[in-house]
């Protein structure tokens, strides 16, 4: 099901995120070790790095399509790659505190509040917050005006993809649902509305963000942004149906969590083979956008059968 | 001790802030109106507005300097006096939560955890923190290179104050010690330190981010920096000195905290006469700041005489 240019591209890049991600964080005295060694506890601590890879991949597709350099497309999405991924480390680090999800295991460690306490951990978190934004708007290449007009339209999709329309809203739905049940179940599109939100909107980001450093034209970005939605969706039905399949060792995480919450889930909703049904929808949908923008030969294809033939 | 002019910039600017900040929010549907609400709650709850106030002072003093639109400037400043209350309130809400401050009135009223519970009032405070950076990327100037490049500068400096090498920071010095006491009294460089941080850094963007908006050449910026720090320390003094003379009432918050928590501050490390000295210390090195600016009779100097003589 993979392709060997897929192979290839997580072999060359997954070392690039990482290396860039450790350089991302300021040093101290700038900053005090205390903040700083929980920031880099949390954003280095693994993970699938799925989201730069997103980015990355989507930066090579439509500079490669233009006949651009694959590898100045890639170099140039690598502060909004970073940044989603602080914003998504940042964003676990909130959801397992104890008035959340009060989750204890997060990438097969310790989480921070567990470590650090619940005080660093919300800071820390922060933290990784405000300095996805830094890093998004610091760059040697700022006195470019078409770089620097790009640069401040990625800093208004990841900030709405991360805030109360998506992300943080997302969340919001998925808490009340919890804490305030209605004592009916979510209707489907309920459902898929928190979904789109909490999991999906800074995925459709990841991959339009890529684009737009590329110099994407609004019809490819709006085929990409139809291509992030859909694997977004993807991405947390599987998530849902992992829950319930998967285990402690191979998720990293606590298994078993979203049933025992009584959380809205796909599974609980659709059951599991109306589910596995439905990330398959997704995922033609995706392949469709692909086609749509002339992609469906890039590695975004690759990437949205790695979301949903995952186990962990 | 206050001017006309400055009574006047407050009577004409303070309910345009209050207007902007109003506007600034997303409104459902396309934001659920859960998180929205508690976002509202905190962000329009009232508060001195000492920060936007800033921002617009500084705009409009570079302005006049130069001999532009008094108007332009501070309508150019507007979102960034708006994402700076924003991240400030967000930092409350965090901050009095019960790993952090845990405090139970704020501006007067109940904190957003007590009526909404620690889950949301997390999600409120990401949401404000993200839309911030929103607010500063989302313009209708945003085609004018030199804007454009202003902008990204503003956000990488508000990045930069309120995360770890800044707010954050400090904040993640203030538990430390007060969780993990060392036993010894905080140097007065140590405590000059963390509140330079956790309250400095963001009191000093303000001023700065108002002048970088106005289009401050490289040694009025230099200088409105020096004026912010100054300011930034001298409010954060006065601010430990209320929190043994004020009262809930006056301060709407629970005064006396500090002390009861063991916090180092000012009055606990120079004690309350020193601690009034250091502050008008720092007034005077804000005004010569000014006048190496040029900017000695603007309304930044007013600013500084309210932050000193407060009472709440």
């Amino acid at each position: 099901m993979t392709t060997p240019a897929w192979t290839a591209f997580l072999d060359e890049e997954r070392p690039r995120i990482e290396a860039a991600l450790d350089r991302a964080l300021s040093v101290p005295p700038e900053c005090p070790s205390i903040v700083l060694e929980a920031m880099r506890y949390s954003l280095l601590g693994g993970g699938k790095r799925m989201r730069p890879l997103l980015v990355l991949a989507s930066a090579g597709a439509v500079a490669r399509r233009a006949g651009g350099s694959l590898d100045d497309a890639r170099r140039l999405a690598m502060p909004a790659a970073c940044a989603i991924e602080m914003i998504h480390t940042y964003s676990l680090i909130h959801d397992d505190l104890p008035a959340m999800d009060d989750d204890a295991l997060r990438r097969g460690r310790p989480t921070l509040h567990v470590l650090h306490g619940e005080g660093l951990a919300v800071l820390a978190g922060d933290g990784l917050h405000a300095e996805a934004f830094v890093v998004l708007a610091r760059d040697p290449e700022s006195d470019d005006p078409v770089i620097t007009a790009r640069k401040l339209a990625v800093i208004r999709l990841v900030g709405e993809a991360a805030g109360p329309a998506g992300m943080v809203g997302g969340q919001a739905l998925d808490l009340a649902a919890v804490e305030a049940p209605t004592g009916r179940p979510m209707t489907p599109e309920a459902l898929e509305d928190m979904h789109a939100r909490k999991t999906g909107a800074l995925i459709r980001a990841s991959a339009l963000a890529g684009a737009m450093m590329a110099g994407a034209d609004p019809a490819t970005a709006a085929a990409v942004g139809r291509y992030g939605t859909a694997i977004g969706l993807a991405f947390q039905i599987v998530d849902d149906i992992l829950d319930i399949e998967g285990n402690a060792a191979g998720l990293g995480k606590t298994a078993g969590k979203d049933a025992a919450a009584g959380k809205p889930t796909y599974p609980a909703i659709h059951g599991i083979d109306r589910s596995r049904a439905l990330a398959a929808d997704c995922l033609a949908r995706a392949d469709a956008a692909l086609a749509d923008a002339g992609l469906a030969d890039s590695l975004l294809r690759d990437i949205g059968r790695w979301i949903v033939a995952r186990t962990s």
